[in-house]
């Protein structure tokens, strides 16, 4: 491991500057789901470039369809440093509505809570120019110190996350060689609480159907009930067939690639067993759904769903219509977790369905995405440093957290560049990502930095391939 | 019972004059759902009293909150005559789509088929200014002959009946003793076949209730998916099981009150078990939903149904949004037969919903409406009566029939005014009553007058209090 003690000296040092250098970032309103703000949008590019340029970065901005994205490279201390490829987002969410921040979203502030806390408030502070900051500061403080990197990084920004990221596949596609690495890693989760740090290991996949049911070819009075087939109540009973009684998905094969989870994560996980319950409470509720006899963390992390996101059928505006609709339609997700196939998956939900259509009555699909779980695996080396980095950083030791949702992005990391990417962030709950006043705690910019060069340090002593 | 060849005979004579009034009074522009047509509604109104007048009632055009009634009476032949209510609209349907009509909607005019078929078209010729008229010139010949009517006839025509009747159950409440007779007659429903008179005798009753389920107190990423309750699988859940396999509804208490058709009944429709087949191919449909081994016609006519007619939760925009909604709601209907009682249905579907509400959701309910069925004895005498009278009119016997719909304001001549109904009408299923082109075969126009002085006659013959 490189002498990382004067590192960190110098990130405590640089920690001004390094405030500045986000503040000017902040400022810049880089809104990507508004096309008025794609000349902000290509500002921030053309900022984040230049800075990386400043940094030693062979940095260039790239256009797409959309917004540009930024890559940049930087060879290692040695030959044999290990590669890595960095990912984060420079746009942000829109701030309506604007009258409920209590300052300008793009003018970043730091203001001390009664507590004493520092708080730097902004549009993007936390999601994600702040935490994609402390990646860099780390990189400047090495550099300052050392006059070299660590390891050798790749760097890629993207400006669209926020709108769904339609560039990024392609732009990946395109630029694999240049983007493969030995590791990636990403600075868009948060942390467990305040005090401990976080690595979320797993991204559960993602499979989207929509299915539409056809009866009368037109919609029919309800006196002619219940000769004619309602098509509503073919689909309710298409959805409600969906779960047993013990919450489990009925499909065939369904659980085809899912394993329990490993024992000594489930110990960890029982011990993390706070956070969700507050979710729930959070949400106004108190019961876990799903599939009986699982934790809360498990349902989330480790299990897969069947969700109906959406549906719609006969009349549902004001007052009262006694019409037997002709069609009904649904939009239906899985998450996936595990080896669990996509297509398989949704070839064994049509034939569910296709099953449950009366002979006089016909049935219409729409795929509406598909992608596998994304895991990095527990006994991952990796993983295993980056808890000890962590661990060293923080008031308490690192936890190896799942994540019930998706991110397109390292599934694309995984499955086209084959690498599999280490989550950190340092985020907390209540930041308000996507909320007026978005905030990102000073100690998370602070101790984030100090993070990454931990981070960097031990992996720099890794071999190059990926665990 | 009077002399009727000489009325009839009249009838016949009179067809051309009768033709006449019906034509001016289709001319008038009564569509009661567009408030600019409120001045054409009161019109006809006018007319239709004016008419009364000369036929030698006491008529008076009454207002209400909407479009005015027409009220009118005539003595019997004797203080011993029975005494009859007769119902029928004047307001008609939009006309939309106006460039579907083959001529000006309300310019009625007769026009031969090429199989020599004499037709009536124009908004309104069926349904209902030609079924009304049917009755009211049968009472213009019978004056004409006898210089009295056979029995005491109170008319009521009603402007609103195609938006909903809003009206008609106040003005009944409010005079209910004016409207009150022996028998109440009503001409809006159709033939069995061209060749074939049918009478109505019953009609399902109605339940409506909107239900809405409540998870998470705001919508949630389905990431969180499935540790947060979905409400529209709750809702699935419940609606799904609304029914058992065999079709039935499961709801404790449903089926109180309904019996089982009467065999002589039952070998009747089984004889008419032709109509329903061609409904269902109408609709491009093949296999009878519901109740299995029940015959179609037992259906609609004889059993009651729970039927969703509308439902909706999340996303059902385009494309997909990967949510767990807040809510769901559903709007569900019950038919009613026999002596279903509506409000302990309504209870019980509400006790059966909480008990399918998980503890951390809530649900609330909204009514729409609640009327019981009504059924005219297949043993009164004034059914028996009018179909002999029919039988002797028509090319084939008459049938007695049901109907599936709910005709509220002949719910209210039973719960207010304590009267049954006879449903007597010439309409055909090609009728296109609410569609461009609505016609009425003169032969309806002309058998249909023919066929209200047949059951005057035998209605005269009954005694004065109800079968």
């Amino acid at each position: 491991m490189s002498d990382i003690a004067p590192v960190l000296a110098r990130v405590d040092e640089n920690l001004s500057s390094s405030l500045e250098k986000l503040f000017a970032l902040l400022r810049i309103k880089s809104i990507s789901t508004d096309p008025a703000y794609a000349g902000e949008c290509r500002q921030a590019a053309g900022f984040l470039a230049d800075y990386l340029g400043e940094l030693g970065f062979e940095a260039s901005v790239r256009d797409t369809e959309g917004n540009p994205m930024v890559v940049a490279h930087h060879p290692g201390a040695t030959a044999q440093a290990p590669h890595v490829l960095f990912y984060g987002h420079y746009d942000v969410q829109p701030v309506d509505p604007i009258e409920l921040w209590t300052s300008d979203p793009f003018e970043p502030a730091i203001r001390k809570t009664e507590n004493g806390t520092e708080i730097i408030f902004g549009r993007g502070a936390s999601d994600d120019k702040g935490q994609l900051m402390t990646f860099v500061e780390s990189l400047r403080s090495y550099k300052e110190i050392h006059g070299e990197m660590p390891v050798a990084v790749t760097i890629l920004f993207e400006g669209e996350e926020e709108s769904g990221s339609p560039s990024a596949r392609p732009f990946i596609i395109a630029n694999k060689q240049e983007l493969t690495a030995d590791y990636a890693l990403v600075c868009d989760t948060g942390m467990w609480d305040p005090e401990t740090p976080s690595i979320c290991a797993s991204l559960r996949g993602l499979v989207g159907e929509e299915v539409t049911v056809t009866g009368a070819d037109r919609d029919v009075h309800s006196g002619d009930g219940s000769l004619v087939v309602n098509p509503v109540h073919v689909l309710c009973d298409i959805l409600a067939g969906l779960h047993d009684e013990s919450g489990a998905v009925t499909l065939p094969g369904f659980y085809e690639g899912v394993s329990e989870t490993r024992e000594d994560v489930r110990r960890i996980w029982d011990e993390l067993s706070q956070m969700p319950a507050n979710l729930l409470a959070e949400y106004g509720l108190s019961i876990p759904a799903g599939e009986k006899d699982r934790t809360s963390l498990e349902l989330i992390w480790a299990r897969p769903t069947a969700e109906v996101n959406g549906i719609a059928g006969g009349y549902a505006g004001a007052g009262f219509k006694t019409v037997i609709a002709s069609k009904a339609t649904a939009k239906v997700s899985f998450r996936l977790v595990g080896d669990q196939d996509p297509e398989k998956i949704r070839d064994s939900f049509r034939a569910y369905v296709r099953s449950k259509i009366p002979a006089d009555c016909s049935v219409e699909f729409a795929r509406h995405g598909g992608a596998p779980a994304t895991q990095l695996p527990y006994d991952s080396p990796l993983l295993a440093r980056a808890k000890a980095a962590l661990s060293e950083e923080w008031p308490k030791p690192a936890v190896v957290t799942g994540g019930g949702g998706s991110i397109p992005i390292v599934g694309d990391f995984q499955s086209i560049l084959g690498m599999d990417a280490l989550m950190v962030g340092f985020g907390l709950d209540d930041d308000r990502a996507h909320s007026p006043n978005e905030k990102y705690n000073l100690i998370s910019f602070h101790k984030g930095i100090r993070s990454w060069v931990r981070i960097l340090a031990t992996i720099a002593d890794m071999p190059k391939s990926g665990a």
